[in-house]
């Protein structure tokens, strides 16, 4: 059982003192109270790409140019940060962004969560907010590409597996 | 052995007088001409819409909503599409198309080849076009979700199913 489990959809059917939307439009944060902890979610593509290359860095992800990312950033129909608060402290604790055609597809990218904050339900947590933006934005098909290890940690999300027989693949050079 | 194989490789490498570019930048159009035949080939996303309907109602695909395939082909990364030309007459022959961040990934959608002109090399010609494109754009992790019935048909093309393990999957709601 984990600290956080189904926190996210409690929140937002049970009772609105769990779930703090603050009014800053322009960052579109939604903050998350949980025992006096606060989990804060952020829409705002423009963030610390260092601090972003920091948590890269701890789940052992290589090292990509900075101007690259901001352009993949930039371009990415939807980008969610996931920090922790503490007073006027803000760490950079989890991570993820989709690409989209903004109308059928999503393509769910680079999701990661700190070390220090894995296996407390905060993955699922971020995820369920990624799918429930992209479903507000009336994307049906959301999909992703998973590593070998996480398939089941997607797989409780509700994501299948080649459904169909449908298979993902990735061009190399020849 | 196919009327088209390898054609597009040969008008790269051979000879120019095989591939004409034509010089309508706004429109960036490329012809290829065949003993005769012109193919041409456009990036411009502003197809005629109806005609990309009667494409893919020709292949059996469901229709979707003629609005959303307007904002999808706006918010793709690259659109091809291949027309048969005859004098004044330019008939869809062909489609594909591909989200993206712009710097790392791209994923292909709607690959589509009209039946009548299927089996004759077109298909492929249409890949790597759109290979060749993202690949110009710096795009280095080309990816796509193959039905169970095509996969041989872009392993022929360079891709290759789940690759050490990865997993294409699709999210599906509860
Ligand atoms: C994968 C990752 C995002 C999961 O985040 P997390 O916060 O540890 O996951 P959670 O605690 O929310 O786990 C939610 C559920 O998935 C399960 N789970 C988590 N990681 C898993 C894994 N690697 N394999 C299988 N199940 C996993 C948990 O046990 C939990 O199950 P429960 O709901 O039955 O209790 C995180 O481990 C990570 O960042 N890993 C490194 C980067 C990475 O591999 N990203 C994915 C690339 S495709
Ligand atoms: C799939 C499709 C785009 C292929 O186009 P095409 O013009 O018929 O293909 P080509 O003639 O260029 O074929 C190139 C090579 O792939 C092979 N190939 C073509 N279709 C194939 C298939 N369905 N399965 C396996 N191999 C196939 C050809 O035999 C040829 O092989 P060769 O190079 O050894 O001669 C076309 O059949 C189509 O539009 N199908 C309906 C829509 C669809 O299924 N799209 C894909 C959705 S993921």
């Amino acid at each position: 059982m984990s600290f956080w489990k189904g926190l996210f959809g409690a929140a937002e059917t049970v009772s609105a003192k769990e779930l703090t939307r603050t009014a800053k439009a322009s960052h579109r944060q939604e903050a998350v109270a949980v025992k006096g902890e606060s989990i804060l979610f952020s829409l705002d593509p423009d963030l610390d790409l260092y601090e972003l290359e920091e948590l890269c860095d701890a789940v052992g992800w290589s090292r990509r140019p900075i101007h690259k990312v901001k352009k993949a950033l930039h371009h990415s129909f939807l980008v969610v940060s996931m920090w922790q608060q503490r007073g006027n402290y803000r760490r950079l604790i989890g991570f993820a962004r989709a690409t989209s055609d903004h109308a059928f597809n999503a393509t769910i990218w680079d999701v990661v969560v700190h070390p220090d904050f894995q296996g407390k339900g905060l993955g699922k947590v971020l995820m369920e907010k990624v799918i429930r933006e992209l479903r507000a934005q009336d994307i049906s098909n959301i999909t992703l590409f998973a590593d070998q290890g996480v398939v089941s940690f997607y797989e409780r999300l509700g994501f299948t597996p080649d459904p169909e027989g449908i298979k993902g693949m990735f061009w190399y050079p020849r």
